[in-house]
């Protein structure tokens, strides 16, 4: 007796993921700043859903200088910048992708939005409060978008699932989350300078707890929480000391809902993938568990939805149902002017609440 | 491919449960107090142990009556007593078990003690830290024990495999604990009146999140921990005000190991078990999760324990591997006034904790 079903086997129906949201060549991006392997995704994802790549802009540092080729070899058609603003003075591009180093995201961003082009960047999206308050500042100014690539919950099919599943009242209201964001950190040479360093990454929080607040925030429904706790620590690096190798923090939303989280570069080695993601959603009616990348010792493979409530206790697949529909619904966002695959206020709440954490964390430490 | 393996196939050799910890008749034991089914519980594992029941205690509260009605038929050997005083007065009697009203349970466990008896409790141990002030004072006065059946660790053999397998090397050094203590409410009228007053039960974090703690604190292998963060609420039970349905909380060890765990009485109608308990211990070489009474979703039944590290990623089999061996050290510490199953320190840090945490979220929401 293995339960698994499929959602509408349990009375969840779900949409398919949409098709191309635009004409071929209606939404021509540029790829920058290849400092994160991420921009592989999100050049994926927006080019799975119609975009087309019209620049890549290459850079020399070795670690970014592989990915660029990289991305040059998957996207043949695509011209190869000599600068920035080569691709900035092009009307025809509409949307610049970037993983800068995350200390110059917020720069970029403003510089791509002033130039009249949205922006899409890996998270976290910027790594301080002031460089958040300007970047809202260059929004209201520009009417651009600054949008950043949550890709634990955008990119993963199981996690765009739990949403619905809450939205159709599998589990109730929601009263609690709690998040394992654990990542592998690989040989340090594998890693750019910058990674190692704070002043550049920004600290974990800021970082990859970026990806846990945007999760909270969604299956809770707000845009905002109280911070009630936040740590940061190097437990397991003494030779990268900038190297934040741990972090964990709490909140409590308006409504009463909460989350713990915590996040790490500490998954070993014998794990058949790089993190042990997990959300469970606890709610009044039911639970949800999220295994994301991994069902760990077992064939499963990634997006598996864990559902007890009233009526069921089963193992949903969620792979090949809902799709990641983000990609789509942005494109046409874009295109639109409209806020359906996500609002910029969500954006911004998420990493907002990153920030805040990290300097909660901060704070804690220097005091220490 | 089910990664399925015992202990030993892992490098991980565990001793076999101990035999019986003493001579039939050896060790004399009264049950007291009938008003948690945990009483039942902690008289099977003694009695598993080499223990005898020589004296149970009926109550005439009507739930009560059902428990004490069960163990007389399960115990036929017991003698019913008609008092308290007439099993304190038996010079036999080695270790009285109770299971009262939270809230009197250090009064009894006093008169226990004074009587020259070891006393054992159902968690948790106590409800107000004064209580727990007078608790220690009896001890240290009358030489006795003061022991709390903290089942949720001591009668799960994943849990207490997890020890092993930390002491073992398994995951390296602990850095942080999650803790899951989910529980069935079931129809409120199968309930006694005292579930549901705050003075007699304590406190959600008071009761059940002492079995958090003590699992902290053993995990982590420390007797302290500063607790940073505490919340209760009553998220979906308005016509029980003074039940808490729902507590979270934090902390941090002086060694750097942190904690956050929920607990709850919201498990759903379907899931066939009465919690989804879970233990997730993050170590800087490895993973353990203990799925404690279930295995969502699967046939594996309860007592998993999912183990990645260095070498491996497995579904280990706990069950029939380490036992349970609290009950048989229990009774040689009780008959060699040593202390091998638990250190009595170790009851009352984990105890004051859940007290602790308690006072801390009961200020948080008098002062909303």
């Amino acid at each position: 007796m293995l339960h698994t079903v499929l959602p509408h086997e349990i009375g969840f129906p779900v949409e398919p993921p949409p098709g191309p949201a635009c004409a071929p060549g209606e939404f021509p991006i540029a790829l920058v700043a290849p400092h994160h392997g991420h921009l592989g995704g999100m050049a994926a994802g927006l080019v799975g859903s119609g975009a087309n790549v019209r620049w890549i802009l290459p850079d020399d540092e070795p670690h970014a200088r592989k990915l660029s080729d990289t991305l040059c070899a998957r996207y043949p058609e695509a011209r190869v910048a000599r600068c920035l603003d080569e691709i900035l003075d092009d009307p025809e591009t509409r949307l610049v992708c970037g993983a800068d180093i995350t200390a110059r995201r917020a720069e970029l961003g403003i510089r791509v939005m002033e130039a009249g082009k949205d922006y899409f960047t890996d998270k976290g999206p910027m790594t301080t409060l002031a460089q958040l308050t300007a970047v809202r500042e260059a929004v209201d100014r520009t009417g651009r978008k600054y949008y950043c690539y949550y890709c634990e919950r955008l990119a993963s099919e199981c996690s765009i699932l739990a949403g619905e599943l809450i939205r159709q009242g599998a589990i109730g209201r929601v009263v609690h989350v709690i998040g394992m964001g654990p990542h592998r950190l690989g040989p340090p040479e594998s890693r750019p300078d910058w990674f190692f360093r704070k002043a550049d990454y920004g600290g974990i929080l800021c970082d990859i707890a970026a990806h846990q607040c945007e999760q909270f925030l969604t299956y809770a429904g707000v845009e905002t929480a109280d911070i009630i706790s936040a740590r940061v620590a190097n437990v397991a690096h003494p030779d990268f000391p900038e190297l934040e190798d741990f972090g964990e923090a709490s909140m409590v939303a308006p409504n009463g809902a909460s989350f713990q989280f915590r996040v790490d570069w500490l998954t070993p080695d014998a794990l058949h993938t790089w993190g042990d993601g997990r959300i469970f959603i606890l709610g009044t009616e039911g639970t949800i568990e999220l295994r994301k990348y991994i069902d760990v010792a077992t064939d499963y493979g990634d997006n598996r939805l864990y559902l007890f409530n009233q009526k069921h206790e089963v193992n949903v697949q969620a792979k090949g149902t809902c799709g990641t529909p983000f990609f789509a619904r942005f494109i046409r966002d874009c295109l639109d002017r409209t806020e359906t695959a996500m609002t910029q206020a969500h954006v911004f709440a998420a990493a907002e609440l990153g920030l805040r954490c990290q300097l909660l964390a901060d704070q804690a430490r220097a005091a220490q």
